[in-house]
C-alpha cells in the first residue's frame, strides 16, 4: 500500500487556529458523545467568535440553533469540526468546499489507522480538501486548542481550557496529547497551542513547527511524534526553528513492541531508532535523546 | 397619579415559563453586565430549547450567532426577555409583537418605580404587549426560572440553576428573591419555579398562583409580597388554590420604615398591615402571620 504523501499546499494555518466562525458538523445533544464534547467545548470555553453546531436531526444542540448542513449556514465559516462517521466525512467535506469554508479539523476516525478501505477514504476527503485549498488536520485525531485569549478556542473533546502559556504542543498521539495536558492542569502548567496531528493527511509535523515558529504567544515546542512524513524537510525545518526556539521532541516506537503500537495507532510506519535519532540529533532538537534513553531503559527493566 | 391596573388577558403563561424558543434582546459580551447573565444563564444551564442572542453590535454574545433586531430572527420564538435600557424597550416590545413572540420578561428597570415619567413608559409597554396579545413578567424584575428538566430555564441574572424541587417561590423583590435561592442551594433545597414579579405590570400575584395551581411539579407555593393589585380577586385566587396546594405568603412593609422601603421600591402603595392580614386570613395563608408578628418585633427591638 503507498504512503498517503500530502502535496505542499500554499495555505497558511490561521484558518484552523484563530477562526473568526466555526461549523461543528455532527455536534449532537447525546451526553457522552464526542459530538456534544466537542460542540460544548467551543461554546463554553469563551471562544470570541461565532460557532453554529451543524445537524440535520435537531432544532438546537445545547440551546443553539442547529442547520441541517453546513451549505444552510447563515454565512461561510473559517473553520469545519468534523465529528460524522468516516463514510459521511467525503459528503460534509466537500460541503464544506462548496460553502468556501477554509479549514477543516477532522476529528472522526476510521480512516488509514483501520487498513486500506480507511486508507482510501482518507485519499478522499484530502484530495477534496486540495480542490478547495482547504487545510486539514486530522483525520482521526483529538482537534485543537489555541489557549491565546484573542481567540480562546478548544476545538477538541479534550475537557476544558489549559491555562494560558508559552508551551506549544503538538501531539501525534491523541490519548498522550490528552493525558500530558490534564497532568499540565494539576501543575499549573500553561500552553499557548495544543494540536492532536492524527493521521497527518494534509498537515503534518513540518507545517506546525513552521506555524509554531512565527508564532509569538509560543516560546517551547513539545513535539510527540511516531513517524516523521518528509525526513528532509523536518531536517531543514526542525534547523530553522530551533535558531528561534527550542524544541522538545519525543519519537515513540523505540523498542520493537512500541514500534508496533505506533504502526497500529496511526497507520504509521515506524522507522528505526538509529534514523530517528540521527535526523533528530542533526537537526539541533533538545532532550530527546535523553527521553528516548529512559523510555528504552524502561523497556528493558520491564522485559528483564 | 393613578394605579396602573392591568386588564385580564386570556393567553395563558406556558410562553413564559415553557418556551420553545427565546430571545434575549440585550445580550451581551461585556464582563459583568446583567445583559450578559441573562443570556449565559440561559445557555450554559442546558436549556433545552434554542436561544437566539439580540444586539445590533456584535456579531456573536458568547460564540453564539446575533441578530441585530429581533424581526432578523430565522423564526418567531415564544419568548423574549428584555435587558436594554428603559427608554428602548417600547421599541423592542413593539418589534417582539411584530416578529409574533408570546411572552415578555422584561428585566430592565427605569419605571415605575423610579417616577411619573417610568410610570408612562410602564404604561406604554404594557399597552403595546396587549395589542399583540403578549403576556408580560416585570418590569424591573430579576427574571424567571423553571426547573423543570424537560425545560431547564433560567431566564433570570441570578447565578446559577437551583435544584429540582416542589416548592415554586413568586417574589416581588428580586434581591429577596436570589437571596432565598442562594440560601436554598446551601441548604440542598429545591424548586419547581422562581418568578421575579418585579412592577407587575401585567403578570400578578394573581395570574402566577392560578398557574402555579395547576402546576404539577410544584407542591408548595412561597410568595412574598409588597403590595396586592387586586385584593377581592387575590381572596377569590387564595381560596381556590389553597384547596390543593398550601400557600406561604410574606407580606412586606409592615413597619412604617418596612412600608416607605416597599413603596420605594416597586412602586407599590403598600396597605396597612391590618388590611393585608384579614386578607391573608380569610383566604387561608399559611405562616404569614407569624412571620409578620416576628417581623414586627424585630422592627419594634431595633427602634427600641
Amino acid at each position: 500500500m503507498p504512503r498517503v504523501l500530502p502535496m505542499e499546499h500554499q495555505g497558511n494555518l490561521d484558518s484552523l487556529f484563530s477562526p473568526k466562525s466555526i461549523a461543528v458538523i455532527g455536534a449532537s445533544n447525546r451526553q457522552g458523545s464526542v459530538g456534544r464534547a466537542a460542540f460544548t467545548n467551543i461554546l463554553l470555553n469563551e471562544y470570541t467568535g461565532t460557532v453554529y453546531p451543524v445537524n440535520p436531526k435537531e432544532h438546537s444542540i445545547s440551546g443553539v440553533r442547529a442547520y441541517p448542513s453546513v451549505l444552510d449556514l447563515p454565512e461561510t465559516v473559517d473553520l469545519a469540526v468534523v465529528i460524522v462517521p468516516a463514510p459521511v466525512v467525503p459528503r460534509v467535506v466537500e460541503e464544506a468546499g462548496q460553502k468556501g469554508v477554509k479549514g477543516l479539523v477532522i476529528i472522526s476516525a476510521g480512516f488509514k489507522e483501520v487498513g486500506p478501505d480507511g486508507a482510501e477514504l482518507e485519499r478522499q476527503i484530502f484530495s477534496i480538501a486540495q480542490k478547495y485549498s482547504m487545510r486539514m488536520i486530522g483525520p482521526n485525531c483529538l482537534g485543537v486548542i489555541n489557549a491565546d485569549p484573542i481567540v480562546r478556542l478548544n476545538a477538541s473533546f479534550a475537557s476544558g481550557m489549559p491555562l494560558e502559556g508559552s508551551i506549544a504542543f503538538a501531539s501525534q498521539s491523541g490519548a498522550l496529547g490528552e493525558a500530558v495536558l490534564d497532568y499540565a492542569s494539576g501543575e499549573n502548567i500553561g500552553f499557548s497551542k495544543f494540536i492532536s496531528m492524527g493521521n497527518k493527511a494534509d498537515v503534518n509535523e513540518n507545517d506546525i513547527l513552521e506555524y509554531l515558529r512565527t508564532d509569538p504567544m509560543t516560546k517551547v515546542i513539545l513535539l510527540y511524534i511516531e513517524d516523521i512524513i518528509d525526513g528532509r524537510k523536518f531536517v531543514d525545518t526542525v534547523s530553522r526553528v530551533t535558531e528561534e526556539k527550542p524544541i522538545i521532541a519525543v519519537k515513540a516506537g523505540v523498542s520493537p513492541e512500541g514500534a508496533k503500537a505506533a504502526s497500529s495507532h496511526t497507520g504509521a510506519l515506524a522507522g528505526s531508532d538509529e534514523a530517528y535519532n540521527a535526523i533528530l540529533k542533526q537537526s539541533g532538537v533538545t532532550a530527546n535523546r535523553a527521553v528516548l534513553r529512559s523510555h528504552k531503559e524502561q523497556a528493558t527493566s520491564r522485559s528483564a
